[in-house]
């Protein structure tokens, strides 16, 4: 077989551009995807000629956007914030607080929206980004309704620290998530950064599963959560509506 | 040489995928993508483990979340529309009107941003959208900026029709995009479908080309253009700024 290595090869190339390295030229690639300059001159030349990359005048590669035309048809990216923007804006509108939407990868939030007014400060999270889940309230929403078998194997793992009110205590985090279940909020209080408190709820799917979550950032002092929590769970009501859920669908319990 | 074409047999794969098929089986993808399943399936797999195609509980294949991620770095995609986003809520919020963001790829305009309210009707424009240049308004501003190259080589090309009002004379075009430079704005009354009218205003670079446009779309009977162009500019104005423009800088005149 000549070679199951080439696909991954162009895929290494994909992967050279991250937030860090939004814009590189042929030798950032060659050098960040481990090609020789020639295998990386080839197969940018491809990707190029697709779309899936474009060359500036000069010279530099960035993601292309007949690439962004097809991610935008990925079910937890584009197409779920395209259904959820309208609930997104009407909790914006509600709150003029930070609003997101996010999904989880293994043991990782992605977040997929976020909206913040113009003057909106002190939150440096970026579409795309990542996150553990036991930090924020998005995180601790999807790992709470992620089913035991996830929440055993993400406990046995050590829990990074980021302030010193983040959850590293597998037990206390077991009490965290049956909380979460229990309320259905998820509160991530100065968790992520010393300054900042986030209010999540859970998205459905058609089959009752948790596919989304939900959040509002604000800053600590001066949190409400009582009054943040039922405005995040009717835009989550929501979502999960225009998702296809419906009250008593599938196993779980109204979100 | 072994494989200029294996880079091209990977991205027919993701090719396979569009607005019309954005689910699709092994047999699906093999039929569309011109490959044996064998080969198929090879390429299926390596871009599944890489997370650029997600297999759902049923075996059919979406586009996944990581090329998701990945596109979000694309500059006239994802990058541009979060650059913009503020604005065009803003716009949104002084009109209540569908509103998008576009950018030129050839002669098409492809659309990378579509905000409506959850009752607008009447406008089927998704996100990742494409539609002849000459039809609508982004796609007349984006053309009017273009240069001159650009409008002779599109309007020596036969002008398709929508609706009886589309523009398909090229003489006539060519009096059209010299009236949008005058006055700054674009308006398509009903040149797309018959009861609608949309007004779209240029965004500049840094460098003062012209890197997209922003329209609002409205029902044709009632559509209020003197009251709409200048929100539309502003918008527009906001988003060059936001990109880097600043007035006096580049070539072109103040959008």
């Amino acid at each position: 077989m000549t070679g199951p290595t080439a696909p991954d090869r162009l895929l290494s190339v994909l992967a050279a551009f991250d937030h860090e390295h939004p814009a590189l030229s042929l030798t950032d690639i060659s050098r960040r995807a481990g090609l020789t300059l020639t295998t990386a001159h080839r197969l940018v030349g491809a990707l190029t000629r697709w779309g899936a990359l474009e060359r500036d005048a000069s010279g530099v590669y960035h993601v292309g956007l007949r690439l962004w035309e097809v991610a935008a048809l990925a079910p937890r990216g584009l197409a779920l914030r395209q259904l959820a923007l309208p609930y997104l804006e009407d909790l914006y509108e509600a709150t003029h607080e930070n609003v997101q939407l996010a999904v989880r990868d293994g043991h990782e939030v992605v977040y997929v929206e976020w909206l913040s007014g113009r003057s909106a400060v002190g939150v440096h999270i970026r579409v795309g980004a990542r996150w553990p889940l036991h930090a924020t309230g998005v995180g601790l929403a999807l790992l709470a309704h992620g089913g035991p078998g996830l929440q055993e194997e993400y406990c046995a793992a050590p829990l990074a620290s980021f302030t010193p009110y983040t959850v590293t205590d597998p037990a206390r985090l077991r009490r965290v998530l049956a909380e979460v279940r229990r309320t259905g909020v998820a509160v991530s209080d100065r968790q992520v950064t010393a300054d900042a408190l986030s209010v999540a709820a859970p998205v459905r799917g058609p089959d009752g599963a948790v596919a989304a979550a939900v959040s509002v950032v604000v800053p600590h002092p001066g949190a409400q959560v009582p009054v943040l929590a039922p405005a995040v769970r009717l835009a989550a009501r929501g979502v999960s509506r225009a998702l296809g859920w419906r009250p008593g669908s599938g196993a779980g319990p109204v979100p």
